[in-house]
């Protein structure tokens, strides 16, 4: 059980291995975009050359998983077919063709004459990502990490050790092709390292968790390191009075059961009690018919739900073909509830009337706020970011889903020659503050 | 002590404050740009009808701290001219006429036909200020929440309490001849709450302390809230061996006499071997003229520092006429100096060195970093900001000195008919991922 594990002191080894990205990532924060672009081209490349070895490690992993027993659905994500290699490594050279997120220009400003004060986006720094049995999450996070100019310490799931080791050794490969230190990406070898790495907040600048609501929780709990990501994925929909029904039913299916182990699919539907008697009328046998257990308050129970819901519902997120109802009385009721139990990741309402959407949209504090369409499209990919690298629920940036955009930082420049305070305090030299265009 | 505090429990009475702010938030989140101008103006013109009572608690203050003991420099700073309040006012007009910083389109895209996805910037929600003395930064505090949308808990010291009392009162009167709900700014009335509110991070989103070390640190140390700020400024120059000695001299005397007692004054010099016993050989008197103590380490004692620095020296943020000096080989010694001690507030490099310029600031992973000027310019006010509310040292936005900008984050707004993730995946339906222009 992760919460009772204590983290452990970085050994010698962790705080050498963790030296080295640092290093690195001193270096690739000076190199071009194009050096950075080269440098993925030729990770794509070495993972060609190495994909037998690659598959055949994967072949052992998934031997040793098998006589573990391991689940199923876990051997399915442990296992690398040749497609998903060759759809990660196109996904590389996608990467590398995405638009610089370093250097970019915010803020270019003449303080006084000769004193310009710029603020551009750099790379964070060293980014440790801790992240479960897919080996895929190794090249696509490897990528996005390289191309924004950052350092990459990874750690996967033990089941897919070999398989890393042999994705992040034909990665390193490529990065020796290249101009950029193949220190840049460094995988740890169990879960003592990913564990200490938490104490290392001197050489690490953030982390990445992507697992279980409980070992995020816990990576929160147990480092001084900026943490991205997000623990629960309570996601709501709301259906107003004004609204097309069977638009209304049909999005409220895909947003539960088009996938519903994923962060974005939805775990309470709230009503509105002018259209609940309607909408449960279409939408109960439906829900059925996909296998969608549904349990309701009081309200909706006498509109037909069987089983009931109780005060844990509301803050439990199923992961599965369940899903709570509740009839609020108007949309101030639905944005309440969406207050006191949201988990701050996506919440949508279904309605006609333009002014409830602009209300709900304004007033729901989370990272997505949807109207007329499903909670699912909540997701770095169909948002267009070519990649993300997680989902965060946090209020400041970068919230939602996160990609290469999320993993740079900014910092400010300012070039004088010889400008002093003092000159400005005396009146002998005075402020213009010009935009310079 | 504030180390030995325990974080109290949250009082009815504060729980009730809090969720009056946070119910604020919600309705001045979506005032209009124009709305919460005018909020400002009329919280600018109460302040003018109610200056002599507020000017008046001010002297009731003064002289209760009198009584106390309190030394010259808080009472200088408790003390509320009617010209101070008269630049405050004309602080909050400034504030006013800033460019929006809400709703800003960051992200719009078609994600597939009919389908939009914006990202917008938007308020953070409610946020906690724990400030020193000075009863002007209420002002300026306020009126840079209100204009970012954003709700404001504040606590000042407790010496200025009658001071701040009358000012949040004004501001509030100001609130209610405009849309704004009053309640969008409270005033906390001891130690007590404000410590209780670092337990509340489910109604306030962000904690701005502005007080000294000890105070940061133990509330980054005691609260999941997000805290923006800093602890320590331990700031450098470097002084290459490329350089104008006068302009060097004259830019590192301002970086510690200007104001010494400022987070963005440096506390160690760093000079290059090659330069070194000229450097010295002109700073040393001038520094001692402004009686500036030097402490130095060997090789810089043997050119005529008479004190000697300890390692403890390179850690320390004296907030006083104390500079530590320590001679490097090179560039690289003074960048890897940086990284060990700097606390990432702001850093200086004096060179004729274009490409050592370039170097220090593209290594050096500070919120500012200078070259050939002072490093006293970080500040909101010289950065043009208008003002500030603290400075960050994180690594993550927003840092360095923090304006109106900072005090938003942002969220995604996506807009459908229905559109839902089963037909993307069955290939029914495909992503355009067009930018909107």
């Amino acid at each position: 059980m992760i919460n009772s594990f204590e983290i452990p002191f970085p050994d010698k080894d962790l705080q050498q291995k963790v030296s080295e990205v640092k290093k690195a990532s001193l270096k690739i924060c000076q190199a071009t975009n194009d050096e950075r672009k080269i440098s993925l081209n030729k990770m794509a490349s070495l993972l060609i050359e190495n994909s037998e070895k690659i598959l055949n490690a994967n072949k052992k992993d998934l031997l040793l998983a098998q006589n573990k027993g391991i689940s199923k659905s876990l051997l399915s994500r442990l296992n690398l077919s040749k497609d998903k290699l060759l759809i990660a490594i196109e996904g590389i050279k996608h990467v590398a063709n995405l638009t610089d997120p370093i250097g970019q220009i915010q803020i270019n400003k003449e303080l006084s004459q000769g004193l310009i004060l710029q603020r551009k986006t750099v790379p964070i720094g060293v980014i440790g990502v801790i992240f479960e049995s897919r080996p895929d999450a190794v090249v696509q996070i490897s990528s996005l990490a390289i191309r924004s100019g950052n350092g990459v310490i990874l750690k996967g799931g033990s089941e897919a050790y070999h398989t890393n080791l042999a994705i992040v050794d034909a990665l390193q490969k490529g990065l020796d092709k290249s101009s950029i230190d193949k220190n840049s990406i460094c995988l740890l070898k169990d879960r003592n390292e990913s564990m200490a790495m938490l104490n290392l907040e001197k050489d690490i600048n953030l982390i990445i968790p992507r697992g279980s609501n409980e070992l995020v929780k816990f990576i929160q709990a147990n480092t001084k390191i900026p943490v991205l990501g997000h623990a629960d994925g309570i996601c709501h929909l709301y259906i107003d009075d004004d609204c097309n029904l069977d638009l209304a039913v049909k999005v409220a299916l895909d947003s539960k059961i088009q996938y519903p182990s994923a962060c974005n699919a939805i775990e309470t539907l709230l009503i509105n009690k002018n259209i609940a008697s309607d909408f449960l009328r279409k939408a109960i046998p439906i829900f059925r018919k996909h296998n969608v257990q549904l349990r309701g308050d009081e309200r909706s129970m006498s509109l037909g739900i069987k089983l009931s819901a109780d005060h844990k519902d509301w803050s439990s997120e199923y992961l599965d073909l369940i899903l709570s109802v509740k009839i609020v009385d108007d949309i101030d009721g639905a944005i309440s509830h969406i207050q006191k139990f949201s988990s701050k990741h996506t919440d949508g309402i279904i309605t006609e009337n333009k002014k409830n959407a602009a209300k709900f949209m304004h007033v729901v504090d989370s990272a997505g706020v949807f109207h007329n369409c499903s909670t699912r499209f909540a997701d770095g990919f169909r948002y267009g970011f070519g990649a993300e690298v997680g989902i965060s629920t946090q209020t400041l940036p970068p919230r939602g889903p996160v990609g290469l955009e999320g993993l740079v930082t900014y910092k400010y420049f300012l070039q004088g020659s010889g400008h002093i305070v003092e000159d400005f305090s005396s009146g002998k030299e005075t402020f213009t503050h010009k935009d310079i265009i």
